[in-house]
């Protein structure tokens, strides 16, 4: 599973990002940690600092601090432990110990060398640290760089709800290097395998295709394949948040899948299901209760079930009491007024959120559930 | 020291701020907390959540809820412990425990009645209760009217730092009832004039020289001396802010003071003196410094300590070890690559700021504090 050293400036692609508050541009390529070109032009400050965990510094952490190295007259490291389940303030909180013990001022650049986790946090801590320094998104995982890093929604969870606590707050910039994706462990390439599947139902039929075509190349991991993905992704995604940054309407059609998603992961408790097998299986109840609601025919529910299966995601939930279920979602972002909202497809390629029966929503759950 | 009740309609002023991110109103006048004019137009929301604290929301909780009743479905009120070294992550807490446990969805709107420490964790919970909800200030403290709930600095401390963590985050609306000055304690009432009495070396000497004249009607609590002086500090900061939402250049002016104020405050432990306290001292030290360097006459840093004294706050800086002191001002966030920066009068009703030789700070620090 090794990728052959590559030069960057061969493969790197730009996808601009336009939203309301800022600009700014998602660099792909392979190569990049290593590729000064991809780091020319961010803001110039003494101080840098590197958040990320111990396995993504291991493997990576040498590269980016011997390219920032030239760019900053003194580059330091903060290792945040690793997981979804530490993504709350005692983790944020050692960002900041850290800044303030290396006396950082609010020039500071952090860059976010890591997952979903990693760049949710650091984000946020970005976004609050002295009320604002600027930060990088350097996405390892395949999640990471096709959803989490885009985009500048920034949060850690809260014991009663998942990204309860968070801004939004952009990065001066994303750097994907593909070459991480060798490196990414066989589940967590899978769950970033949701989140790109996702993209073909809410918003480009052709890609969902295409999915269905080259899934097997994607697991396989053929760079060409990644590239593509990893590409289409953030356009999509790029043209959503450009349109709608904080949300108020459009933009909570990339939430697909998350209502149940959420209700899953912090039923079972953060980082017994990961965030991508969460979503895939709740892409398979949102996609079954649009046909039940008959906004869509149930064979694209039943396209959407097989490639999750195909990705080799989960399709059945766990078993929650059913109380259980409605508490969780009731507590969603999304939910307005007490009323839980899903993101529903109302064609193949669109979606729109909306409220839905709950005993139809029940039988869905029912339908989708391990027995318990 | 009762005042008579007043027709709300009759005394309303209204001063506009505009930031690049929002631009909103500050209403000034006697009886608001009661006048439902005063609170027409603010977003609807089923829910709202006054956050105040038990001293505060005695004296003009039930005010607040019967005028907000009808704007609203439901309205909860969650209080927090009072005082500056409670202004920390575990009471910013105590907001989002209830905000999640009353269901409270990303539309909630939430009032801060109070003073500056309820404004700021109310400010900073709101910037990021699901990544932001609309909030209120409803200041009750002459130092909240004047300064802290103007401009939308939000934040709480950390133990290595004042307002380390935080957001630039403006209110929907600032409401000031001159009538809760009435019942504010005489210590409170002092530490708020010292923000008012910077407004006038920094940017205004008309404005100090009415000060000189009508700092006994201030303390004497005459309405009328209170609403020119509000009024006009309000328009001051709105004006600086309006120009510089961001603290780019010069709204850190306003931090007049607060450099050496921050140290006091900090190196006693949160809470021995009021910020306000900090600060009137800190003036004291800054003008005495601008005059030093030979940016002022001598004969206005000694007004400005004057006018400090009249206003009946201390002007000795208490014994902290030297070394202690430039550990404390080397993470207050004007601070550039390590560098203390100190906001200093360069003219008459005019501040810049500047680095200054640490020998010369040690003298002007020893020269006006008490004795260890």
């Amino acid at each position: 599973m090794s990728t052959p050293p590559s030069t960057a400036a061969a493969t790197l692609q730009r996808v601009p990002v336009a939203t309301a508050s800022q600009g700014y541009e998602i660099l792909i390529g392979a190569g990049l940690l290593s590729a000064p070109l991809a780091w020319q032009g961010l803001p110039c400050s003494p101080q840098a600092v590197i958040v990320s965990n111990a396995v993504v510094h291991g493997l990576h952490g040498a590269a980016l601090e011997s390219t920032l190295a030239p760019l900053h007259r003194r580059v330091s490291t903060v290792l945040l432990p690793d997981g979804e389940a530490h993504k709350d303030w005692s983790t944020l909180n050692l960002i900041f110990d850290h800044l303030l013990r290396e006396a950082c001022d609010r020039h500071t650049v952090l860059y976010a060398l890591g997952g979903g986790v990693v760049g949710d946090i650091t984000g946020f801590a970005a976004a609050c640290y002295m009320r604002g320094v600027p930060f990088v998104q350097v996405p390892t995982t395949l999640l990471a760089q096709v959803d989490s890093s885009v985009g500048g929604k920034t949060a850690v969870n809260h014991p009663l709800g998942k990204n309860m606590i968070g801004a939004f707050y952009q990065p001066q910039r994303v750097v994907i290097d593909l070459d991480t994706l060798a490196t990414l462990p066989e589940r967590e390439l899978k769950a970033g395998l949701a989140e790109i599947i996702k993209y073909g139902p809410i918003a480009d039929m052709a890609f969902f295709g295409w999915l269905e075509t080259n899934i097997g190349a994607l697991l396989a991991r053929e760079p060409s394949a990644l590239a593509h993905a990893v590409r289409r992704s953030c356009e999509i995604k790029a043209q959503v948040v450009g349109a709608d940054e904080r949300e108020s309407g459009l933009r909570a059609i990339l939430n697909f899948g998350h209502t149940f998603g959420h209700a899953i992961e912090a039923g079972l408790g953060y980082g017994a299901w990961l965030h991508g097998e969460a979503v895939g299986c709740g892409m398979v109840l949102a996609s079954t209760l649009s046909a039940e609601l008959g906004l869509i025919e149930p064979a694209l529910a039943a396209r959407v079930q097989r490639l999750v299966e195909r990705a080799g995601l989960p399709v059945l939930a766990p078993a929650l009491p059913m109380p259980r279920w409605f508490e969780l979602m009731r507590v969603d972002k999304k939910a307005a007024g007490g009323d839980i909202r899903y993101v529903l497809l109302n064609a193949p390629g669109s979606a729109a959120m909306q409220a839905a029966p709950q005993a139809l929503v029940e039988q869905v759950i029912r339908r989708h559930s391990a027995p318990a």
